[in-house]
């Protein structure tokens, strides 16, 4: 059976842009949308055109250049907002209005102090005019992670009446539990009016460190998009990272479900981000970190050298990223150090590798790492009688 | 009814100070060591006393100053590692002696070239010879996650027999979904012969981002343990961050299940491993990452501002955090703007704060941040006739 496709929606433009400080100016927006047109991802939200001036223009340029991607704007369910996103989106191939409003009751009190009744009317009017001016209208219940399953269900029903063509549920606040994100996706699929006529999208924070996590839940329990932003950026802990979502489906075949993303662009859009908005990448991320495919523990480097696949899921070719490292330090063993000293021209027997090996761990117990020329030194100094 | 307790393992000192280029020297092991057992780890991995002398030194260290958590030392399912890691922890309170094998069909084919029973035959000895020195002993199933389920409740009913108090189950790879995890979990508490006389313990590794929700789905299923590293640091992309562990577990009290941290010092051990290691973390980092509880849009700091608890799950304070910030942006909001505005003293009517907020957005355009003293700027030239 051939897999089923789950859409990209790629918000690094929009949602992940709204981290203090990085702000990218229309040139670096319109370089990562190119970017991100190339990797392969079926939706670029590319700003919320009425917050400002600038960001109207970003999205129209992006609109304009964007050649395969739908592009989408962002609005609240206020007809001013929707007109504006409509007109930056006048020459998009593909446009898509992204309209919506809270449905939390957190948010329902505290934000419109509205009731249910009025919050429904304000999504069906919303939807309703964004239609007016494009046929693909998604729709967001703010909150949605934290909104009873039933009155979402209700809300969905009518949207969906009203023309929606996607239904985004995000976790705003990154609360949801895996089990519990998937419940609510599966209680959508199964109960909301009509749902054949649209599709259900995730949209996670990762506020508890579970943003990815949430949103395979939901595409294992029905969602077929998945909202997300390069490096996993955004606004506090930021969104779900595109990089992991796209992996765990492709290292997950039986799951049945894969992306049109070209994965080996990954590591270089990761870079592209990173430098734009000057927002850092652990090294220790998933995926794109920079050492995400290096080995450092001896128990590890001797399992790499023998086989790859004993600690290494991903063929780090595939994120595009040249290959596995093996780094020497006082965690390493015997097999690393011999491996690396053949790199450089030494070919050492059992006894030779003792002595050297010895020398080694003093000089690595004072370094962090020991590098080539470290070695060199060592074996030259060893006595062993060995000169390379 | 009570919450159940999970320990928290804690490795930073061991897999998580396996990061290339990061070694920590004795004494800053030692502060780690310290801040560790005030902030409530119930046990503390202290290193792999083989591998190098240093290692050995420091693990002996940490094991003579440790107040309250249990010490414990890596070895592989080797006499003489087993030796080297009993005397280092000669004058812990309470020692633990974590050994184990790889039970994966590539690391026995691969590394061990051994067949199943020779595998069981070496992990039997190994729990057995360390059970002479210490009465806690611990047993990793290298690679578990990869490992046949049927075989690992195998592995595991013969070292209970031997005497192993704590089985910990691996994914070397960070290649399981939570889902499998989870029922891999399950499956032992079930099936494992002797299963009340220890307890499971996960160890995730974070390749595809999904460390944590592996955790969660593990203590859900019925482990009791987890081993995680401050900041999620260690090889590759890293290990489970406790820090997440933590607070997703105070988060869902409907789990019933906590641990026995004090999460208001989590910020601040969270600085001391990634200052001591220079190992950055990143501002979108979960808990304890620059902006985890920073506001930049608009719309959510609209929300934030009539109501904390609209857009933010954790009360900062409770992770050590001071506050909120809201960051002044071009995504700001008219709300955002005058709250700020109130803070450094001026009060704008509806009227004024429309003018003002023009301007404030032409400035914000061209800024990344928006200042205070941007605004007192904003507001004196804007002809509105205030003057604070």
């Amino acid at each position: 059976m051939e897999n089923q496709k789950v859409q990209i929606f790629d918000t690094t433009l929009r949602d992940g842009e709204q981290v203090p400080g990085c702000k990218l100016n229309k040139e670096q927006k319109l370089i990562i949308a190119q970017h991100l047109d190339e990797l392969g991802v079926d939706v670029i939200e590319a700003g919320f055109p009425v917050s400002s001036p600038g960001d109207f223009e970003s999205v129209q340029s992006i609109a304009k250049i964007v050649k395969n991607a739908t592009v989408c704007a962002l609005t609240r369910a206020v007809k001013n907002d929707i007109e504006i996103a409509a007109k930056a989106l006048k020459y998009a191939k593909n446009p898509r209005i992204h309209t919506g409003i809270g449905t939390s009751d957190s948010h329902m009190k505290y934000k419109f102090n509205a009731s249910k009744e009025e919050i429904i009317e304000r999504a069906v009017n919303a939807v309703t005019y964004a239609k007016t001016f494009v046929d693909d209208v998604e729709f967001y219940a703010e909150d949605a992670g934290r909104t009873d399953n039933d009155f979402l269900a209700e809300v969905c029903s009518e949207v969906i009446k009203a023309g929606a063509t996607v239904l985004n549920i995000p976790d705003t606040t990154g609360y949801c539990l895996p089990e519990e994100y998937g419940a609510k996706m599966k209680y959508l699929s199964e109960n909301v009016v009509g749902i054949e006529k649209a599709i259900l999208s995730c949209h996670c924070h990762n506020d508890l460190g579970l943003a990815t996590a949430n949103s395979i839940a939901g595409v294992i329990n029905g969602a077929r998009q998945v909202e997300c932003t390069i490096n996993g950026i955004g606004e506090r802990a930021g969104n779900t990272s595109l990089e992991e979502v796209v992996m765990i489906l492709r290292q997950h075949p039986t799951l049945g479900l894969d992306t049109h993303i070209n994965s080996r662009l990954l590591n270089e859009i990761s870079h592209l981000v990173s430098d734009s908005m000057g927002m850092i990448v652990q090294p220790n991320k998933a995926i794109v970190g920079a050492n995400a495919f290096a080995h450092s523990s001896g128990i590890h480097q001797d399992g790499v050298i023998k086989n790859r696949e004993t600690y290494e899921i991903i063929n780090p070719a595939d994120v595009g990223v040249n290959e596995s490292s093996i780094i020497l330090t006082a965690r390493s063993g015997r097999a690393a150090l011999a491996y690396r000293a053949k790199k450089i021209g030494y070919e050492l027997t059992k006894l030779q590798l003792d002595v050297v090996y010895r020398e080694f761990l003093k000089v690595a117990d004072r370094k962090k790492e020991v590098i080539d020329d470290d070695v060199h030194f060592i074996i030259e100094t060893s006595k062993i009688g060995i000169l390379a």
